[in-house]
């Protein structure tokens, strides 16, 4: 499928994941100017500077101004607030994707707010990094990854096949859902692994051995598990709100595990046969995920 | 320090780290003959072929005739059976050391055991892998990771030296620490992030989504998280009994931390605040962990 091509598209929020999406379309050539709008006229200068946009505005009028496309790459609650301040300063035929972690209540806001003429897709790219900001973007960064998007019923075919064009130009491996499944299916997915880095990093912090003790002593595998925990704070913040009922359901199911490891351990003589049962059981699982990549 | 030279060492097992201790001795010198105690000729023959030993044995007595040093390299509770049966067969004055992931029950099991002429210490290199067998083995294998000595009021000076000298020449980096400690400390460190990489796997797996679709959809955060779920599960069960009491505290120590997610979840309104507090704690944790890598 041919890439889709655009006039002037305007990324909203220019730090790792809009960063990058502005180095990627201009490194193929599928926008004539990518316009960068966000708070920070200083962020919005070196993103210009690092060759992710052309053009930069801190007022979504003039950016918003002629565009044919707009990606909101800012967090989660941010694109849901700012949906109905700008629904009236888009022109009609523009297409409208966003980046959100979590899609259902955005994917609401969107259609409730943005008039019928818009070309409106929830997306998810599932590209990322602990880091942040533009200055760690890559024009590579959307390849190889899974990009998750989400129609609705009343979603127009158009928006699809434009979000499909787009993320598959990037290099993503678009997979489509409904804004509900992706937001159940994410929770155990993506924000319950985020949840517990940070937890067994606060339980270790709080243990009686000083972190540095903790860093001479850990392998790789400490590392591997808690890399994710050194992710934005607010950023994990507003997704574990939006995304709250799914996740707490996901939570207590891993609460429910543990307690079954919890009584194979609290024994006189702690359940081995038991314990390595739970262990099969988790490597059956990994292996799969390896064998399905 | 220059590094200790041994006519005929003994390695116990020639899996991943057995066989690639014999690998990383040949490669510098340090040892006349290895010799490949284990039970089955088949692995011992591959260990042979691979470059791991110079010398295969099914006993223990041919093995350790003449032998002035022996690496126990079996799962730790192999270990600890194994000590009574040939402590009669170390020649005195040998030196005499194991891999084991928890050191208490180890460390007692060869104090009570081996005769007084016998220079023993327990040792925990950490490398390794979730691979297994001396295929996966490599001459580098113990270069750059931290290798946990631990010694008690019994132990011989010469016999810290020599441990000290021993892995230092494989590149490891040695922390000493009694072996009480050493368990508290990994419990923490290794086994219950294994255990959370293995119930994660279980908790996605119950899931309503097949996994096919969980690995379509899953980003390097998940992947680098449950990595360690595909770890051989008898090993692990074994780690998780000989430390039961210290993992179950650090368990106990996690799900209360989980609790404060789940109060910070489970509210009409989602407690932000209270959330982003909690991945504040944990990534200040995670940062500091690299910071002292």
């Amino acid at each position: 499928m041919a890439p889709p091509r655009f006039h002037r598209l305007v990324i909203h929020g220019v730090g790792l994941l809009g960063g990058s999406l502005g180095m990627a379309l201009k490194r193929r050539g599928m926008v004539q100017t990518v316009v960068g709008w966000g708070r920070s006229m200083e962020r919005l200068e070196r993103a210009r500077q690092l060759g992710a946009i052309d053009e930069a505005h801190t007022r979504p009028e003039p950016a918003l101004d002629g565009a044919d496309a707009l990606v909101l790459a800012v967090p989660p609650r941010q694109i849901r607030d700012r949906l109905p301040e700008i629904a009236a300063l888009i022109p009609a035929g523009a297409f409208v994707t966003d980046v959100g972690s979590v899609k259902e209540r955005i994917v609401e806001a969107a259609e409730a707010a943005l008039p019928n003429g818009v070309l409106f897709i929830g997306s998810h790219p599932m590209a990322g990094s602990e880091k942040t900001g533009a200055e760690h973007g890559r024009s590579d960064f959307y390849e190889g990854s899974p990009c998750l998007v989400t129609p609705t019923e009343r979603t127009r075919p158009e928006a699809l096949d434009l979000a499909r064009r787009f993320w598959e130009a990037l290099g993503s491996r678009v997979v489509v859902l409904d804004p509900a499944r992706h937001d159940r299916l994410l929770a155990g997915v993506s924000h319950l692994p985020h949840l517990l880095a940070a937890a067994l990093m606060q339980t270790l912090a709080r243990g009686d051995e000083p972190l540095e003790i903790v860093a001479e002593v850990a392998a790789g595998g400490l590392r591997d598990t808690t890399r994710i925990a050194a992710s934005d704070p607010e950023l994990w913040r507003q997704i574990c709100v939006e995304n709250a009922p799914a996740l707490l359901a996901r939570l207590d199911e891993f609460i429910g595990v543990l307690n079954e490891w919890r009584a194979a351990l609290d024994k006189s003589t702690p359940d081995g046969r038991a314990m390595e049962k739970q262990f099969e059981d988790g490597q059956k699982a990994r292996l799969l995920l390896d064998a399905s990549e």
